[in-house]
């Protein structure tokens, strides 16, 4: 892991993980009161740089540097230069001399970040907030916080079941990444053939076809978001089919442990991928999910500036 | 009243109408100067959640928040989560999960606030920003404060002259709620019968078809936006006609007082509504209105805080 | 020059512009650093009124606002209240009214800042960030700084050569007004016919048609921007042509001075107008420019309010 910057789970050990989880929990307080720690990153610039839209892990971001006292400068960069024919790395090394020292990216491009990193000044930070399908790895260590806070560090003890569309998901493939790391051994993982990936991003899971057979006995059930453009590509017949197929209602969450917790990255589609009564039902964890996202993110930040 | 919310006026009594405009008024000089009350709010976040988009009204809201002292997060959810099949509860949900502590409200759906309020959580604040066709309270609000900074507390002594597309208007719905609590007796609504509402909107106001014996005597003139959607839709002929009948020019204001004072919420279409002279004249109260929005905003803030 | 504005650099005298380049300079260890000077425009606000979309200028100018400790809004009134009928004064005086102190605009209307101004408050501050084809005199002044740090305080001693769509830029015009005003007399310009002004831009200037003749001997050298629309327009050609005869590539820059130094407004076209080998190349102060700009703008952002 090069330490300024963060860019895929991969480069993370056990214990990297570990430091920055143990950080994302401690800094939580603060997150949530909005008090931050205003001291922490005073006079630093940090530009959230989106090559894709994003209006929800752009506040995440927004708010975990506002409350360490950053000055944020959002560059919507769907909507500008690139327009203008000027290349990432361009746009990249004008906001750098314009005094940017941070960089949180979204990008389509797969390893989009690599490309910026290698042209990007020593004493530039980078921390992926999404890369095509690869990587959204403060999104992997939010939901491994969400786990540990109501499941213990053991990860070893865990049957984790991630349902969806996995092939076109930079989600699943973070949590994929962190929950081997952190020791997982039993992770199963259920969607149609189409949403399944081809590459080793399922090396060491266990594939079902019947989501309730995956479901069994799980402690942890992760929903992943359906792009309705996978209807129109033809790789899933129907809303109302899915859901049948693969959707988590009351009855199927009821094969997993009495206790199992729910997950979902949002934003969700209810009564396509998720029940409401398991969307917002007890064992729900998904907006702790959210609120941990602040913190994580002030984590990362605090990360990439601490070295 | 419930007051961590400030939804409608309709849920105002007098006393906690005159409360908040007596706070409004304190607060003018900071307001204005841009100094603000940095302490007030630090510490909190502030989040401009608009369904529908609205640069004026959301500028406004922001330099209150800002000047409070308050952390503003401006989330569009018009080109955001919505396009993404996520319900508004769910996008309200997972920005308090964020630490959001207030939220400043604008949608198409009238009463929307009621589902958001009975969503949230219970220490969370909704300020209405507009819903629909039915409430802008701090509209009312700061119209009610301009008037009473002119023509002085006693609204029982005012003519009040309404001209406009009163049935589309939350401007107007708000006004009239608070000019009837404020004690207002002699309130004239003027406007083409396609633009006049058919609900009891206008209970209490004297219906005047024409222009000219509407404005009669008034202390004050309140002239209403024609949006111009309504010639498309067919409620209006032409924008020449609609100036010719309902627009306010100088011969038309001099009917009214002397010292009569002309409103109007902005944006102005100039020549439609509205004669340029009496836009800029001398008794034109416009940017009055736009200044004391200000204060009235951080008025408001203030006060669902105080709670 | 009125003092409390800045719209053209043809206002300037040269102990102004002089004064305004040292405050830059003075300036610049802090804008870079991000550290800025914070007290200084505490309390005020700095609304960022943008008619045209431009993410970069914006971006700049919000950065050395925010460095001196100013609020800032950005008003985008290209999608804004502009569609809705308002009149750009009518936006200005409402903004005004909501205690804007400052306002960044640009424009695409030729000399449009000067409407704006006539309409303002004695007390409002305008800068501009670019109107039409006329004027973009933080450009001009952060180009003449960039020169500055690299060649020296004496322009009389510098041949300088501008190439590319001269007619429509207003790059090149708040360049060559300071220039000129800064005492530089060898000024080579160079460009397609159809891309040569037709008014008295040029006056004073040597016009080259073949681009290696112009660079002889230079000591800066300014390539600017191709619109692909000046394609659509048939101004042009093809983009390949326009890299034959007007693009700078290693062996036209060889034939300037061996210590010339390269310029460029942004955002690039590499391949069009420039090559990647100079773009990147130890002569170029591109980057040099960008991060001039951010000081610049916060000398602009001084000088305004300390009159």
């Amino acid at each position: 892991m090069n330490p300024r910057h963060l860019i895929s789970l991969a480069d993370f050990d056990v214990a990297a993980l570990r430091g920055l989880l143990d950080r994302a929990d401690a800094l939580r307080p603060d997150a949530l009161a909005g008090t931050g720690m205003r001291d922490s990153l005073r006079g630093r610039t940090v530009c959230t740089l989106f090559f894709e839209p994003s209006t929800r892990t752009r506040a995440s971001f927004q708010l975990a540097a506002t409350r360490l006292g950053a000055d944020v400068l959002a560059f919507d960069a769907a909507t500008s230069s690139g327009k203008k024919g000027e290349t990432a790395v361009d746009t990249l090394r004008n906001l750098e001399a314009m005094g940017v020292d941070c960089f949180i990216v979204r990008t389509a491009v797969d390893g989009g970040l690599h490309e910026l990193a290698a042209a990007a000044k020593p004493e530039t930070r980078l921390i992926n907030a999404g890369d095509g399908r690869s990587n959204h790895p403060t999104q992997g260590l939010l939901d491994m916080l969400t786990i540990r806070q109501r499941k213990g560090a053991d990860f070893g003890r865990l049957s984790v079941a991630l349902c969806g569309d996995i092939r076109h998901s930079r989600v699943a493939r973070s949590d994929l990444q962190a929950l081997k790391a952190l020791g997982c051994t039993d992770i199963r993982v259920c969607g149609p053939d189409a949403l399944m990936p081809d590459d080793a991003t399922l090396d060491g899971c266990r594939r079902f076809v019947r989501f309730d057979e995956a479901l069994a006995g799980a402690d942890v059930v992760m929903m992943l978001r359906l792009q309705r453009e996978r209807m129109e590509q033809g790789l899933v017949a129907s809303l109302e089919e899915y859901f049948a197929d693969y959707g988590l209602d009351g009855r199927r969450l009821a094969l997993a442990k009495p206790d199992a917790m729910v997950m979902h990255p949002g934003p969700m589609n209810r009564g396509v991928e998720i029940a409401d009564a398991v969307a917002d039902g007890p064992q729900s964890a998904i907006l702790a999910q959210v609120a941990n996202g602040v913190a994580v993110r002030m984590a990362a930040l605090q990360a990439v500036f601490a070295e």
